[in-house]
């Protein structure tokens, strides 16, 4: 069944909410579009658990920096429409609708979101946070889902909506990977077949990481500088940052207590890629 | 009938929801207590309109600056539940259920929030949106209520509201005045005697300059220098901003067009006042 697509925000939020009025819950998955396998698990998990399933497609300009790829960010609609079997509703706004003149609200979830990523991509999560919440006010979804893949994201939307008291289920989803380990990414289509070969390292340097610690070690500098080691022998890649972290704080965890987030930002060319895993100790 | 009076979230979302199920529409007061006749009639406003009338009670840290005046704001909160007649429910929560460890989501509404108020006031509107999100939230109010006395929360408020998508009406309501024409506000309990019958300057200021414009006069600057020079002639009165400004923007709108928002503010020794008018043109 091939979904409704609205592009302004009436239609949806009436959509929604006579979901809502029949007693349907409502699960809702915001992306920007380039569908994956990534997201189908995210669809699939929304279609599994409610009655009214809403996808967002939207290239969000304001969680990119000026000189990052919102450009030339795949927008291949037709392809993300067949893939998005069994939703009910596709919300497709432009940029105008979404951000009309004179916009100039900002939602700031501070200590989550000067690190890592956002330190390497300022404004990026505060483009994400805002954006995710005038989505949630439109849709008002009982259950949101986003995938692991997105770490600090994750922890970004979760903070900001027990913050904001916002009354909606946060639901995170595996990562999905290829068989060869590389985390799926709208992004990994930007490689060519050599650093594609070799964004498998991204993974390994984790794996590495979790055995190191199945292991027993505890110091987070040598977890750090073993994943940087791994990354600095692949040709062509180039680290931003390898960290082992307390999975809330995203802060500095050493020794290790409870459960770790092991995450890596590495570029190939022009093409910056991450990827993370949890592990509990 | 006195109300039902709540200090944590669960049972005022639940309660709320409750009305909203049976049909009821919400009204929502958010105050900071020291309730007084300009807060009842937006208490009788919310009353009118809505099935289920909500109330919170919160001196919020947040909206203070480092040296303003939390510590003494006034808190006679038995008072306040006796002008609560006709309220269903009044929420009362404690700064640790606001704002709990690891608190970090702020809103910006930034271009009407740095501005008049927030120049001579840093982070005050900052508080002022994060705290009413979170008890829209909460509420899920159909209509809220404010009033006019706070013209540039108003407008910080109406911003919020439609950038973030937030499905509430914002209903505006006439300032109330002592009869001499002084605004109410819970913080004229701090002037003395003297102070107290000098206040009516605010008044005085704006209904000169509502008269200059009536008769012609279209120069903000000619405007603004008419309501300082009325401030400046009251003895122990200081003028902070006297302005003429576009009724949307709070921006300076010279010559004048639609409605300009006339507005002041003015210390009396520790106690600073505000008070406006628009007058359309």
């Amino acid at each position: 069944m091939k979904p409704i697509v609205v592009s302004s925000e009436g239609p949806l939020s009436q959509a929604a909410s006579a979901a809502r009025r029949v007693g349907k819950k409502v699960g809702f998955v915001p992306t920007m579009g380039a569908l994956h396998a990534g997201h189908v698990s995210l669809i699939e998990a929304a279609r599994a658990a409610n009655g009214f399933v809403v996808v967002s497609i939207f290239v969000n300009p304001t969680q990119f920096g000026p000189n990052e790829d919102f450009i030339c960010y795949p927008r291949p609609l037709e392809r993300d429409l067949d893939l998005c079997d069994g939703v009910d509703l596709v919300f497709t706004p432009d940029a105008a609708t979404m951000y009309p003149p004179g916009f100039q609200t900002l939602i700031q979830v501070k200590d989550l979101s000067n690190i890592l990523e956002g330190a390497s991509r300022p404004g990026h999560f505060q483009g994400v946070a805002t954006v995710v919440l005038k989505l949630f006010n439109l849709v008002h979804p009982n259950r949101a889902y986003f995938g692991q893949k997105d770490a600090q994201q994750v922890r970004v939307i979760q903070q900001m909506v027990r913050d904001l008291n916002v009354p909606v289920e946060i639901v995170v989803c595996p990562t999905v990977r290829e068989p060869d380990g590389l985390a799926l990414s709208s992004r990994n289509q930007y490689l060519d077949a050599d650093q594609r070969r070799k964004a498998t390292a991204l993974n390994q340097a984790l794996e590495k990481a979790e055995e190191m610690i199945r292991e027993g070690e505890r110091n987070a500098a040598v977890i750090e500088r073993a994943m940087a080691d791994h990354i600095a022998a692949t040709p062509g890649a180039v680290l931003d940052y390898a960290v082992s972290v307390d999975r809330e704080t995203l802060k500095s965890a050493s020794p290790f207590r409870g459960a770790v987030l092991l995450a890596l930002a590495v570029k190939f060319g022009a093409t910056r890629l991450i990827d993370n895993r949890i592990v509990e100790c």
